[in-house]
């Protein structure tokens, strides 16, 4: 019954999506036992204007 | 001063946010005691593509 | 795939956590539709210590 | 290492988020020490459709 | 800068603990590049007495 | 209505806490407009066994 968000910046494809859900499942129930069914992924797309680091904007700070 | 959080797949209406906000407000009063109005509800739409269940996209797996 | 979290402040009873994990399902499902077999709830007990309201503990401003 | 999130109604400009980044690392780090550096900083902003307070969506009860 | 938070039940080691926070901090540089340097992973435990599922506590479901 | 969250390690007293929901709530109110009234803080102390950064335990890297 695992629940895994994972926050990260805007702008990764659907492959990666894919990718992370399948990849980061795997290695919850490698590591804490348990069925990939239970697992649940949840991923929140954050635009760099959204986040700061420092107390800065990452659209300041790592502009495109 | 409780915060109940939804996070559910997106397409929901308006009207059934409306009836989400007002029942579950309802349900925890009644459950846990307290005033309606200090509770708040925070909805979060989740595409598809930004959910996974077994290792795999919801996108993918329940395709519309 | 509903998840519902629910942050209140610590002290209710499991009998009151077992009305709140029923209701908010049956309110969600009645709301939203889908099955309740789907829907997690997660809940979060928290100290009046550690939740502020208008710039105060809420252990200062409500102390029991 | 800290991590803030602020969920907040949708609606505030860049320089505001570029203040609300600023200000509130450098409030935690007065209040709790630590360095600017390590702390993170993560807006969510929510619709007043998605956000229900009282029992009732925001965007019925603050209409624009 | 990606924040992984993992939800789970009460009860895993601290050897269990260290290989989630390893493997799915390499899961997700794999799947989505970046540095794991900037990876983040918070654990929350949570007591089956906190978490439904069907309506139901799972302290209720799966008793011990 | 804004909610703001802490995450840090766990440690710290009742007077910085007390200290971080004042100041966080006025660096908020200051910086976006709005009332300290309606501005909610929850702190979250989280262990460093519960908290990686690049793939390590907070416990392991930074042992008290």
């Amino acid at each position: 019954m695992p629940i895994i968000r994972v926050e990260m910046f805007t702008g990764r494809s659907e492959d990666q999506k894919r990718a992370i859900v399948r990849d980061l499942t795997d290695a919850f129930v490698q590591a804490a036992g348990g069925s990939p069914d239970s697992v649940h992924v949840v991923i929140t797309d954050v635009d760099k204007g959204n986040w700061g680091a420092g107390g800065q904007l990452c659209s300041d700070k790592y502009p495109e």
